[in-house]
């Protein structure tokens, strides 16, 4: 059984960049770039609420970093270092520890960042994954909440529902090996043409409440209304199939979290340039609806009737 | 009952600096001043690990943040920003979010940092509280553990063992107003001392997980060794009338952990400055060592006998 200075020599610190400084400090000294702003953002996951105690380690691991990546690559900028947090309610084997290290590794590469620090310690409560990652943007660049404007369009990076459907088919028991369960279990953010996005997007959220509830962050702090077409969202064969079989499903496209995409508004001049970026970065942008005069989200059918929306995003408490 | 979003809005939100954004934005954004380097630690308390059940939350909010603080103070940084990870096995209840808050308030004071963002989630074990705290360092001029030379004078601020004699009271059931259990409860990080720092120390590190255990990273990552003097330890009154009771306790003054002082290695030559420091920022800096080719630590008595140590700090595995 490895102790702590031990497990973090062995299977951390291969994985840290010079600023990490082996792992061997009590921090990392980071030099930023001139010209940079930080962008910084913070994201925990617990058993048995965010993952379930059998799901394979170098896949949390993995999505504890996609997760916090995502917001980073929401507002525009690059991922670089991440600081890493467990708790373990159990001494940890080598097995799991290997395999929990494959998956920062997988993610580190995916992702372009690397570890920079952490801490690893003992828990009485289930096992506990937080990350906080750090990225950079051209100074002043960041793409807030809070910049939507009236007449922008609204548009949203792949599918929609996929993860939240994946996650019912995990929990209904008809585990496979569906694209759908994968899309729950390791998100992908679109990383290269978020780092475009600043150029265009005059607002942008990710998606991991739902696209409701993330549309209504923006709504809220841009105070505008998002009205968004259902008949625009981006839904792929697969769910679709899912939602054909089971009518009650489809409220998961719209409200179903973990997506991990972008939802952005921007000029309705800016789409050609947006459909360049996207086809540049092979990243599926759809045109889902425009900001208009008024406040929160409504979904619109093609009747233009509103659809009621009978979940508006996770709340823990 | 609040919820999620209001816990932030309400309690959180009053906390953070412009950075922070008022945490309405799902990342924080931070123009680095040019000629600093970023220094970043993080740290995790654990309910039934770290703090017990019963402790005021004002308290350990205090106290959450003062660890991680005092990562960054060794290394000489000016501590700036945090971010909090909370995952609560209840609901939280307002009476609770106002303390913790008051303590998370009452640290950004004495610290002159401000909260720039986190998360807030459940947990279905105990309560867990991490944070990562930022600080700023003029450019290469951090603290290593590894800068320590042969020759140099060891140096150890404030006093020893208090907070471990703190908790030993707490546990034994005689707690009372004393100053040494405010010492475990209430860490205080030499902050304007570890700020001047940087021009006279070759390497430094924090006291967490006990004197002599500190001491030997430094010595591993120097490839030194630390010469210490059992009789030059700082020991305040009430710890030394407590040890002189319980002759047991007196290893709690080297080995005991939650110091949260700045054990450092620096030029003999520089001790002149370092008092003029020390009486500036009105901190007790005590010559207690030196460093000798080797490896280890050796701590030795009045007859320059080698003091066998039970306890090499705490590891978690």
């Amino acid at each position: 059984m490895p102790g702590e200075f031990d497990i973090i020599d062995k299977y951390f610190a291969p994985l840290a960049g010079p600023e990490g400084l082996a792992l061997k400090d009590d921090a990392s000294v980071w030099a930023i770039p001139s010209g940079f702003d930080l962008v910084v953002t913070k994201d925990i996951l617990n058993e048995g609420v965010h993952f379930r105690t059998e799901d394979p380690p170098d896949l949390l691991a993995y999505k504890a970093i996609a997760v916090s990546v995502s917001d980073c690559v929401a507002k525009g900028a690059s991922p670089a270092q991440y600081w890493l947090g467990l708790s373990l309610s159990q001494e940890p084997n080598d097995d799991w520890l290997r395999n929990f290290c494959g998956g920062l590794k997988r993610a580190q590469q995916d992702f372009g960042c690397t570890i920079s620090g952490g801490d690893t310690t003992k828990s009485l409560g289930g096992l506990t994954v937080s990350v906080t990652v750090a990225g950079l943007i051209p100074s002043g660049k960041m793409i807030k909440r809070s910049g939507a404007k009236v007449g922008d369009a609204v548009f949203v990076t792949g599918e929609l529902g996929n993860a939240a459907l994946g996650l019912h088919e995990l929990l209904s028991g008809k585990y496979g090996s569906s694209e759908l369960v994968q899309a729950y279990q390791s998100p992908s953010p679109p990383l290269v043409f978020g780092q475009q996005l600043s150029c265009v997007a005059n607002a942008a959220a990710d998606i991991s409440d739902g696209l409701i509830a993330d549309a209504g962050h923006i709504a809220r702090q841009s105070q505008v209304r998002l009205q968004i077409f259902q008949d625009r969202l981006p839904v792929g064969q697969l769910a679709r199939a899912m939602v054909e079989r089971e009518a009650g499903l489809a409220q998961k496209i719209w409200s179903g979290g973990d997506d991990y995409q972008i939802l952005f508004t921007a000029p309705v001049s800016a789409e050609p340039m947006i459909k360049k970026i996207a086809r540049e970065s092979k990243t599926l942008v759809t045109n889902i609806g425009e900001v208009t005069v008024g406040d929160g989200v409504q979904l619109l059918d093609q009747n233009n009737e509103i659809v009621h929306v009978t979940s508006g995003g996770y709340e823990h408490f």
